[in-house]
């Protein structure tokens, strides 16, 4: 998956132009395609520092440009958007992809959308609560009579284009408060983590309200679903892997976290620690990114995981590379040691 | 250009399915690029009869499918959209497609997009004149501060991507208001007008006052632009392309013409009349269409004309003939005719 973030390269200062980076998304998902990859994912930001403000254009492009993998927001910054609008572009990318769109909903772990769209980040948690509401209102039902605090009430509304899938996916963004946990739980919806940095156990308590609040609310455990977004690097040899990504990460930790003017600085030892068994980052060779999401699939019992690869400004070159020894020695061998369709993604 | 209405075949009553009017849209924009045209337009409606509530996300599709064709909405229903998304959404599909992104903003001749997303239709005006201003704004500077009545303030805010064109092209759509005509004119902006049924000498007011508003204005008369959007077709002969128009056209004025239930009875000599020398509809033999579009052209000085074609679900394979004549038959004799760069497209 990708930011397209546009971040000045560490060794040489220059700044990739944003054609440069649409193009290189769209490349990028047609190699995942073609190496047989499950999922390509665009994240949301709104932002001149990134080409992510309309993630359902950018996957519009890479339908265009692919024929099986399946293409998803990550995530689509539902509390500051309107449900309607949201509908409308991933109904309108499924019938262009033949049923291969699906929407992970998050709350943003970003908050420039918020002013920008003229919310309240008081209304962080109703926004988003209702906002689901309705777009799972609209995703059962059409017509569609609805009415909310925070949105303008729908009045036997037509919305359209339906999708082409009989149920087009909809996850709900998690990315480690119980309460999301919970209420995701409650409603029976596929819920997908995100792990940064820290031990790959940090998503324990998440999984287990979850799977508890989704049983309590009658929900068939068996038809729950979980994936993990991470970020990694697959490169021939373990140290190579990790001297490829260093360098980008850490710019990007430094100019693209959250804020502006909010990011830190990763020595390259705290980078080290986070590739070890025991934590978060999935970088190495294609024998140890198996080895760790096996441990993550152990762990949580998930359905998919999404890889970030190149966040920082990697060139083009080496988030190829990356996609393609994904795609024939990743994630073959993780969907035979997992069983038959418990697929991981780019 | 195209809706992508979803309509019965009048033949057989067969309603074809959204995702074959999205593919066939795509196909549209990949012959008439290949054919040598020169724009390509997707209109915006929001109801299940249309695949077009998202014309960006088409867009970007058909944008990945050509590479020499301009890709415009036709209109973008302004009014009742947020100017910073309509913004990102055109400037992702400009950096997408290397610089081939327009807008035609118009308030929209179908209402059924205000309930929807809660607005008055008694703002109509209002709407429309304040998100020009802001979408405007967008283009001209970034960050931006503004402040209007009927969307929240922006404060410094930083909105991405930018275009890959100096200027992405804005033009306003104008029916045949006269106030339409002359707030256009005033503003100095590129002027879409519509042109459906009636003498092809319908616009001459509007034109007249859309030149006078700008001179007065100040702005310079010979960077004004002008271009109008006709239903039309071409066939072989004149007689077989009122044969192949006239039933779906037809049809498309009971079934999808304004709100549902307001369509009308279009008996065949009442279209006949309407594609006479003197009449709107563009339909003929190539020579016959030549004609007509150099007469409006005389008329008006126009600096392009779009034409709908396939209106009311005619067939693609038909569609497909007429888009492959319009592009090798009409434009380049009526580029030819105009001077060096005054092209008709599609």
């Amino acid at each position: 998956m990708t930011f397209a973030e546009i971040t000045a390269d560490p060794a040489t200062g220059a700044l990739p132009s944003a054609h440069r980076r649409a193009r290189e998304t769209v490349e990028q998902a047609r190699l995942a395609d073609e190496a047989g990859l499950d999922l390509f994912a665009v994240g949301e930001h709104h932002r001149t520092d990134f080409v992510g403000s309309a993630p359902a254009v950018v996957l519009a492009a890479a339908a265009e440009a692919t024929t099986d993998i399946r293409l998803t927001s990550a995530v689509t910054v539902l509390s500051s958007d309107d449900p309607v609008r949201v509908w409308e572009q991933f109904a309108t990318l499924d019938q262009l992809s033949g049923g291969r769109a699906e929407i992970i909903a998050g709350r943003g772990s970003y908050t420039e959308s918020f002013p920008l769209f003229g919310y309240d980040l008081a209304d962080y948690a109703d926004l988003f609560r209702e906002k689901l509401d309705l777009l799972l209102r609209i995703r059962a039902q059409n017509p569609i009579t609805w009415n909310g605090r925070l949105r303008p009430a729908l009045d036997a509304a037509d919305v359209g284009p339906r999708a082409m899938q009989e149920e087009l996916p909809i996850w709900v963004g998690v990315g480690g408060s119980p309460a999301s946990a919970i209420s995701t739980g409650r409603l029976g919806l596929p819920m997908a983590m995100a792990l940064l940095l820290g031990p790959i156990t940090s998503h324990r308590q998440t999984v287990d309200l979850y799977r508890e609040a989704a049983q309590d609310a009658g929900h068939d455990a068996a038809k729950l679903r979980t994936s993990i977004n991470l970020h990694g690097y697959v490169g021939r040899t373990s140290q190579g892997a990790r001297d490829t990504m260093y360098p980008y990460f850490a710019e990007g930790m430094m100019a693209n976290n959250h804020q502006r003017g909010r990011g830190f600085r990763m020595p390259r030892a705290a980078f080290q620690a986070q590739t070890s068994p025991d934590a978060g980052l999935v970088v190495g060779s294609p024998q140890e990114v198996v080895e760790k999401l096996l441990a993550y699939h152990e762990l949580y019992g998930l359905d998919r995981a999404l890889i970030q690869i190149g966040f920082g400004g990697m060139p083009q070159d080496d988030v190829l590379k990356a996609i393609e020894l994904l795609g024939t020695e990743v994630a073959p061998v993780v969907r035979r040691e997992v069983g038959s369709r418990k697929e991981p993604a780019a």
